[in-house]
């Protein structure tokens, strides 16, 4: 007569490498075997792995992130059959919760060389020398709904915790398009610009296909990385967390639908790429069917609601710092928000700085800590205007403009061993 | 022993235009007559027309914005000397109130020609017969915080009124950047494309500016549409609003603080460039200095904290859409949250439009209700994502995705009267 | 075509005395004439004075609130006929703003003796030589949204400004019962304690009642001391502010609606009875009706929406205290949560005592102040548990448990001149 | 290097009753001896029963909940050794989790008889046949952050997870007053009437004392059915959730801190009694201590700060209903909160029974949502005035007055079986 407990729909095994395991996939295709079915209306546990497969070690060294192998993540738990789904559909995606693993309390910030991945700081953080490689990390340590990191000291703050990415497969020809414009963005760039990520047959992990079609899905499969509107996949949207709903077009039959790349918290724009604080952990979902639902919403891009139980400061205790279209160099663009958020993200740098902490340190905690990047100004040529708010309750001292300096130990953060 | 009332430090005449009025003025420079002068400390309030110095009219026709004079605003107030202010020194502006004037409690939104200031998705909105200019127009009704439009129907919301514009004036050297990088990116656009606004005598106005000196102003002032690092200006940051303590840098002797664009409400992006509830009110200040807080705080940009008192909605309550940086035709751009933050206002428009709203009237909606425009992602090769927030409870209906769309007819916003 | 300035409905001439203002009445009854008529759907600006009407002075001294007569409060301004209100109806209030009068911005919060109205804390403040009357007040500035006092130093804090009082007057049957019911509490109680205040000709305002009709009124008519369920009235919740929405029950024909007693900001109990910042001001409305609405909501006390612009704490920036119903003796009461709630603030006042203010000063300051009072269990005999909830941002210090104690001058309340 | 699981300081066995398991305990007192000792800023997990230790079932028969023992509740975890605790110290308690057990996700609120508990609305719901003993119950299911009742249909709620029970053990001389009080209390009161629970030989648990030991401190022990000042105890207070942080007086050596009777969610009062949703779960704490705390802070009671993460609803949101002190006789009560809060409750379930609901169902409601009971007026005699907010978001209909009331089935809470 009772409820029992939640059925696990996929469970992890932490003693294997992420490759070796079936339920694992890291290319987008709509041809990789489904896992599992689920009904919708069920509600369902499913474990996930870190982004990156467990290539970074919860230690005081970043050579892991130097060499973390980028053509491996995401590793995505699933795709699961949603039953009854069906092209057209929307599928409604429930997060009733999203926990870490009780024995894995930690997650990771990090910042790849700009050879390998890079940043949305890249031309800054981190510095090595020429010709070498490097990287910097922080760990952080969960306390319940907090966190803090011995690489960041005299900062805590509460997880917003979310999945970086969902989605469902795509169709043919939804994956033809995406390999059509990203290929055309490649052959229209620079010589040796990586834009994009084009399909990579290495380290290609196709769940339990075949060694034909995993072959296959290595020369067809979209890679991971990026966000794309038909599907959503990597939209790194903080807010995508424990209560939210998003709805989610359906273009193959059975949904096929995918999660993983886990966060435990992160900043607008998760600027350093590997920048929110990663981690493996336990998604519980109840799916909803929309029939025909991309026709009835006009839908062309996921649409979702928030849950209603965010970390709450008061607006007041918003620190918040402006960045315009005019670079570190004084050269005017022409309404480019990219620009304007990279510049107001230095500005914040400059300021934290003067507590101590280094520029690394601080290129870290905005790329994980709940800071809020909005777009102010769109329309006044030819200056974008962003910002960035800090809540400043996340600081166990003052930072307000006024306040005094204190003097404060700020450690450092996780260098490569190599480091001089 | 008591406290007295607080002094008014610029009172408008409604019954002259605004180019007659001394304590306006529509340029930056460092020579504009001081219109008076404000201690540290001291209460003020200051008077405020609309942006556009009257030219647009409380009515259901649309001509005036499509023949509004783009050479005349921001009509600011000011500029103030701030008594013991002096270059190098931060500007604490307190904002403790903004009100419209009592006896004109409505205000506008408009989209222009693209051939005359165009907005953020002048390519779609409106359309104009070849040849011709057109134009769009809300006007909103304010009912004590709140606003309503007969142009909009169905909607209503608390205002969060601001300055769009707030600035010290910029020195001689700082005037000079201005016109030194904004005048290298006219000379690398194609020609004829117009990509910033340089100095312009035409109806240079620099308040009681001798004939001489306004003839200088006109051709070395600079424009006051865009915002600019060094200053702030025309931010349009809709959360320096009440209670709202903003730190500017100031560049001159008495810092030469000027004020204007007052807006009853704007979305992040303000995307139909007239697109906030244009106003005139009246705001009160208090100033604070900050001796070398330049240095101190190693400020580039303003600085600011929001107040206290914003509206106030569940984030369980705000229908979100994400947008990504591949274009309306398929292109595929690299980065570019412009691209995406436009391309996530067209899948809110596409949206709302199923419940019987006009194209037209939802861009005039995105543009001046409070919508949260966040950047997301900006790091995953090739595509930025952005999200737009809309509050759910600022609807009579319910605009959720599983609600049925009832039958309520949605009016029309203002046209120009050449509309076939 | 446009909109028009909004109807003042009732203009206070601060010039009379609020007893020979015919627009104000001090006493609840069927018979008061109306002062004027407003239609549903329009927007009225309607002017109030103080409680006390005027009694009270912006200055250091408290004999003033030692004397206050306190047969005359409150001066209410109506009652106004609603067109088309009938009995049985729902008078729909919504409140879209309260603004205090531009020349008048200050407040006061005052304690009187116990011999004078008391308060909730009168056992222990202030206190007077023995058959001597005392009292203490504080005065507060208005700074736009924010107000500050020289007589509680280190705080300041946003107004939720509000109505203490409104409501449709009664009908002779409601009337009748109130009086029936507080009469037998007096005629229950030990002769000589005051713990209702029956009908008192003495100071009757009963607006432009003729002398005969004045007479009856100040026989018959009921105290606006209390609320009462029956209409609401003095009511003295805070959130009914900018905003808000208020769902009253009309007992006679035309509503007779009336409103006083503005706050400018207030803290759940205003537990020093004068205890609100007590002010004169402008309040706008717009009322609707549900022909009726009592009987199909089934209402027998008023229903209220708060506004959407309340200040926004945090709460974990929400200190809160506990207290129980065991009173200061040591004696146990059953279930009291008016025990409990006393004992709440008196652990407050023991906490911020520490910091240098007296407390007389945190008495103050706990009455008007934004501070959130709950019922938190009220089912485990025999003790009732309250909480009381300081916003820690309103001090400009830390005042939280663990921070060092600073040296700061708090000042001093205002006291009677007669204190030694 | 880097960080383990997190140490479970108490571990429950659902296999045996909790009569047997010898780290619970249900009655205060100083001597019971400690389960296990846990450092300053060790962060542990304390598993716990619910209230009842296991008396209710997840079922829809009420007969449990009607004979529920009394005399055993609440099976209390601990007591724990806090290393370094003196009396005079503050117990730092912050709450860093608090989650259901992942088999056991659901829990119960019930309403029991008046003469086996009762609760506040005893003299209303439930209604048994003389002589005979009544209650009603519900299950609610945990679906993540979010709960819902086959008994209370077209509700859901976030919880707002927390201990109903947290306090350190009295000192003998604590335990002698609180002995004192109320036998004094029962004493005077009319002999029958059961106003307090004094100590209770009857199924007294003390953990793995001896028989002796178990004797007397059946014979002295304080039940924990109220709150109490000098530790808090039973407060109920729904704000002490994941995230907050409690300052507990510390009255014997090593502290002997317990905790229990976890609540997923709860209204302010709990009106029900069994009110809460009562459930087993697991705590994850961390302490510190404040040596001589209790004079530093000149501390009576406990005194804390709420988690950052509560549910977030809007303040225009939230309906809100008045109550008075006359109660439903009419009689006038002189400034008694309680009867003024029991008012505010029979005017909420008045407004909701027009939805379809049963009273017992919303009575029930009232006690577990995140319902908001304020003091709002407590100064104007004879009557005291609170408020109760209910937050509309949690019905998935629209409950506004202006609404129409749709045709839903409501069903039923669950009934004992002898219901005729």
């Amino acid at each position: 007569m009772g409820t029992g407990p939640i059925r696990t729909a996929l469970k992890v095994d932490f003693g294997r490498p992420a490759q070796k395991q079936p339920y694992f996939h890291n290319r987008w295709h709509p041809d990789i075997p489904a896992v599992g079915k689920i009904a919708p209306g069920e509600i369902v546990k499913v474990e996930c792995v870190d982004c990156s497969g467990g290539q970074i070690k919860n230690d005081d060294c970043a050579d892991d992130a130097r060499d973390c192998d980028l053509t491996q993540p995401h590793y995505l738990s699933g795709p699961f059959e949603i039953k009854g789904a069906d092209p057209g559909d929307v599928l409604v995606v429930e997060i009733q919760d999203v926990q870490p693993f009780e024995d894995r309390p930690w997650g990771f910030t990090a910042v790849f060389d700009r050879h390998n991945g890079g940043g949305f700081l890249d031309d800054h953080y981190p510095r090595a020398a020429k010709g070498e490689l490097t990287a910097t990390k922080a760990i952080w340590d969960f306390e319940g709904i907090f966190c803090s990191s011995r690489h960041i000291p005299h900062v805590r703050f509460p997880g917003l915790i979310h999945p970086g990415i969902m989605g469902c497969a795509p169709s043919a020809g939804v994956l033809a398009e995406w390999n059509r414009r990203e290929s055309e963005l490649v052959a229209a760039s620079a010589p040796g610009r990586v834009v994009a990520l084009l399909p990579q047959p290495e380290n290609v992990h196709a769940g339990s296909a075949s060694e034909d079609l995993k072959a296959r899905i290595g020369r067809e499969g979209a890679r991971t990385i990026p966000g794309r509107p038909e599907h959503g996949g990597n939209c790194d949207i903080k807010n995508l967390s424990r209560g939210s709903k998003t709805y989610l077009p359906v273009h193959v039959p059975g949904a096929k639908f995918s999660v993983g790349d886990l966060h435990f918290s992160q900043g607008d724009g998760e600027i350093s790429f590997c920048g929110a604080i990663e981690m493996a952990g336990i998604i519980t979902f109840k799916f909803g069917l929309m029939k025909g639902g991309i026709q009835d919403l006009d839908m062309k891009s996921p649409i979702f609601c928030p849950g209603p139980v965010e970390p709450h400061f008061s607006p007041s205790r918003m620190l918040t710092f402006e960045g315009f279209s005019v670079d570190e160099t004084g050269r005017q663009h022409y309404m480019d928000v990219t620009v304007a958020y990279r510049q107001t993200c230095l500005r914040v740098i400059e300021y934290l700085r003067r507590f101590g902490y280094s520029g690394e340190q601080i290129y870290l905690l905005l790329s994980c800590a709940p800071v809020q990047g909005h777009v102010a100004g769109i329309v006044d040529i030819p200056n974008a205007c962003t910002t960035m708010g800090i809540p400043m309750d996340i600081f166990d001292f003052d930072i307000s403009p006024g306040a005094p300096i204190p003097e404060l130990d700020m450690g450092s953060c996780a260098y490569t061993s190599d480091r001089r």
